[in-house]
């Protein structure tokens, strides 16, 4: 199996690439890797991890995409950039899967562009982890598509039902579309149309229908549907709130003396509660519903993180999700979602 | 001045009702109640109170909404419930506000259908405070519109900046609209539309703009503006994530002797914590865009938040929202959104 990494992507690259390399090295021996970037800065970190060298080939261009460039911008002007030759080199059949911690807006239009979407798919989606009570659960679309309608939410559903069963290896995962009520006459019309196509599909796992947004973290199901709107807005409000509240702990530890030794003894057992909650325990995000694997990584990550998001990938090839998704398009009895709503 | 109670709504009614209009009473002795609901279960709870009875009229109804009714049936069959009969007094001009902790959907319905929406405004709105790194922000709406155009989020705007300026006493209040992206092209056409009038509307204090979920925690403004289906995601996703992370923190402070010993210590820290976050000290929801008070505080209340409802109902009064709101109407610059987004 070979991995393309675009070693120009994220704030710490190229190093922090390379040495998330190394660590996947480690972890499968099996993988080769094709790395794009500027040699001359990838080299000198390269040259100090033998074990990664031997199974790397450097592949060098002088162009890199920015944090800043608009997907628009990075499309046409960005077709000799790290990035877009890591992508290339999956549609050509010489690496398996891409991982950057690039733009991710670029890195979603250069990937749609160039590996396409899936047969029956219209658009493709971001998903990614959430912590929970129970585990984890995926959430999409977190912000690929900002307007969305039934068809668009069904095809979420199929991609991210497929994702649960072959790599997180969920057998029969239960799936629901967020909404701001669990009645079912609840909701705009883009998902009424949606439930009505999924309590008819003959799709694997559960459909419970409609969720809330406490249901998120209480992870009353294993893959929660949305359009990109509310799951960016609904990722941010989390993130913001995990912040506030870590926040205020620091400021109630520091209210009294007292406090500020229960700090002191529960210190540790904060940092691992922190590091529970750390987005990039869970790799980044993943691009679902294209022909071909493409994960983003936090642009703010270490190696160890950058590692993660690489077994992702290698995950993701080695249970087949892009064959796997595949397939359940094309088993999906899916009529058009306005006939089957004015039907059902 | 005079409030209407609902006496017979909320979990705990009408114990509940009754004893935080005594803790009211206590706090503004120049206001007067009138109590909605069943003479014989009021009574005995007003009896042991002798300076709330002095004050208080009771209007005895056997008919109550339920907190299963949907709105329609309510507003269809509860012609004679304490909650409509409560309403239908602000509207005859015999209180100054409506409190109750019943049926969110009902009352919105019923309060929209007796009071009206003021002039120039298509729908009222659910607003409540979130706590944030710098006190509180006001978001709305909340859930009372699941869909909204521009014209509508712009209405929501003057309704927030009116209650923040003239309630919270924020002079000159920042506001901005809940988006994926802080760029002036992000979201859909309802945020387009509803940015371009508020760039050149007169409203007092500053439009931002667009400000991303995580703002909402920051405190980056006063007034976050949103339709209610991503408003009722997003407060749903934060409640829900303040409930993870206080049942991880349980968890971790349960994983080893040390930490349970700085448990010990810092359990009356994060009880404070848990008060600073506990949703009921926000007083439940406002209803805005009315021609009259109508206050819904939180139906798992208990007396000390139902008085700090009533307290919301008399701020209200005292500081002449309806008026206030009526006057930034009337004073708006506001051309249709549509020819706005074109022109501008």
């Amino acid at each position: 199996m070979t991995i393309a990494l675009d070693a120009m992507g994220g704030d710490a690259a190229p190093g922090m690439v390379i040495r998330g390399a190394s660590i996947a090295r480690e972890r499968y021996p099996e993988v080769d890797f094709l790395i794009f970037g500027r040699e001359s800065e990838i080299g000198p970190h390269l040259d100090k991890l033998a074990d990664l060298k031997a199974v790397s080939t450097v592949v060098h261009t002088d162009d890199m995409v920015s944090s800043e460039d608009k997907p628009s911008v990075a499309l046409r002007a960005g077709r000799g950039s790290s990035m877009r030759l890591a992508i290339n080199s999956v549609r050509e059949g010489k690496a398996d899967g891409v991982v950057s911690a690039g733009n991710t807006g670029a890195l979603m239009a250069m990937a749609k562009f160039v590996l396409k979407t899936l047969p029956g798919v219209d658009r493709p989606a971001i998903a990614a982890f959430f912590p929970t009570l129970r585990g984890e659960t995926l959430m999409l679309d977190l912000g690929a598509n900002v307007v969305c309608d039934g068809r668009n939410l069904v095809d979420f559903a199929v991609m991210g039902n497929a994702f649960a069963r072959c790599v997180v290896g969920v057998l029969q995962p239960t799936y629901g579309l967020l909404n701001v009520g669990s009645e079912e006459m609840k909701g705009h019309e883009a998902l009424q149309e949606a439930s009505a196509v999924l309590r008819e599909a003959n799709l694997p796992g559960h459909f419970v229908g409609f969720v809330e947004g406490d249901d998120i973290a209480k992870g009353s199901v294993d893959v929660v549907i949305t359009d990109g709107f509310t799951g960016n807005i609904a990722l941010k409000t989390a993130e913001g709130t995990a912040s506030l509240i870590s926040e205020y702990m620091r400021r109630t530890f520091k209210s009294s003396l007292l406090a500020g030794l229960g700090y002191l003894l529960a210190r540790s057992a904060m940092r691992k509660l922190r590091k529970r909650l750390d987005p990039r325990r869970y790799n980044g995000a993943i691009f679902l519903g294209l022909n071909g694997i493409t994960v983003k990584s936090h642009g703010g990550t270490d190696a160890l993180g950058f590692a993660n998001a690489i077994g992702v990938a290698i995950d993701m090839k080695k249970y087949g999700i892009v064959e796997k998704t595949r397939a359940d398009f094309a088993n999906l009895t899916q009529p058009s979602p306005k006939a089957q709503a004015v039907n059902g």
